[in-house]
């Protein structure tokens, strides 16, 4: 039986789900979850995620929702098809995988999140652009790229000289935030340049991608 | 060889491996980083963490940080010692762990950290405590604690009816919470309150805690 993905392809949450999917080359039916309309905070939808937000994953009888707990899962899951996402036969990459896994869950992705909400989602809904909160958090983002233009500098990618997990949650919201003006940040450290131009060309993360317009 | 972990007892991120450490009793050579002269941002500490926050953990060669990177290295490392903080053996039970380990990571640190910053640090670097912050902050963390009452009131512990890493994660906030006024925020939800008293009783527990006093 396939894996139920309740999501919405352009959102950056399940994004990082369908990146993880169409790597492990997984069978899966995407059910859109209309955020317009409030579906994700009616019962039914709740009853998958009580924190009502998308997405959520249907394996037969086991729902699991928080999209970095779902693609961790679909990795171990399809630990034998499509690309080796956690490094599960050696143990000290595996747990590099989680340092970064980790970096990008506690310093990445708090800095680049409110950047993306306050240039695209703000405008959408009728709210004006904070300059101040894309400022302040373009000054944490700068700190956090210093450290992996380092690291970049030493490994290919982030956990090692492998692509993980750790790489590809990265996708998402880095996509949309190439459109920014903003991007100029991670294009004038060559490192960060350059594994941003290998991740995001990757075919499982360029087929995602088409789906990724800005909102 | 034992493991090296460079912390400080009474930090919450250190915290949350030292409660691992003991739950799985785990060998260890404690390691004080001294953050007051700024040890954390010396050299030497910045090449085992390039982001200059404690805690991490040298195991042999293998340098890791981010406390919840550690924590599941090392309940997977230990994991026939002590308590079954993973249930590996499980894929059902394993996946719920990762769940709900990632929503005390998105839903309730973000909460409850800020509450922690402004209470007990910011008196301490002589900086006047922001009651608005925690006011704001409160009613994020009641409304994660709404959803922990229900799922409490199902399972008795977070992921299911065991005691695991996603539990765990939640002691170290929580011990200098329930120091503050605003623990009747724990005491007024029955189930969450219970799920404390049982969580911050096991022996593990109640040994690190004595070398947590509220900074």
């Amino acid at each position: 039986m396939a894996l139920k993905l309740y999501a919405l392809p352009f959102s950056t949450c399940s994004g990082r789900v369908l990146f993880c999917l169409h790597e492990k080359q997984a069978d899966f039916e995407l059910i859109t979850v209309n955020i317009m309309t409030g579906e994700h905070k009616h019962p039914a939808f709740l009853a998958k995620n009580p924190f009502g937000v998308i997405p959520a994953l249907d394996d037969g009888d086991l729902t699991l929702f928080e999209s970095r707990a779902i693609t961790a899962y679909v990795a171990e899951k399809f630990k034998d098809t499509g690309s080796d996402l956690l490094r599960l036969s050696n143990p000290k990459e595996a747990a590099l995988v989680k340092v970064w896994v980790e970096v990008e869950s506690q310093s990445y992705d708090p800095a680049i999140s409110p950047i993306f909400f306050q240039h695209f989602i703000a405008p959408m809904r009728g709210q004006s652009t904070d300059q101040a909160v894309i400022n302040a958090n373009l000054e944490k983002l700068e700190k956090v790229l210093d450290v992996y233009e380092a690291r970049l500098s030493k490994t290919k990618y982030l956990a090692g000289d492998f692509y993980s997990l750790a790489d590809l949650h990265h996708l998402a919201y880095t996509h949309y935030f190439m459109k920014t003006p903003y991007a100029k940040v991670i294009n004038e450290r060559p490192h960060v340049k350059a594994w941003w131009e290998d991740i995001s060309s990757r075919p499982a993360s360029k087929k995602v991608m088409e789906g990724m317009t800005p909102p």
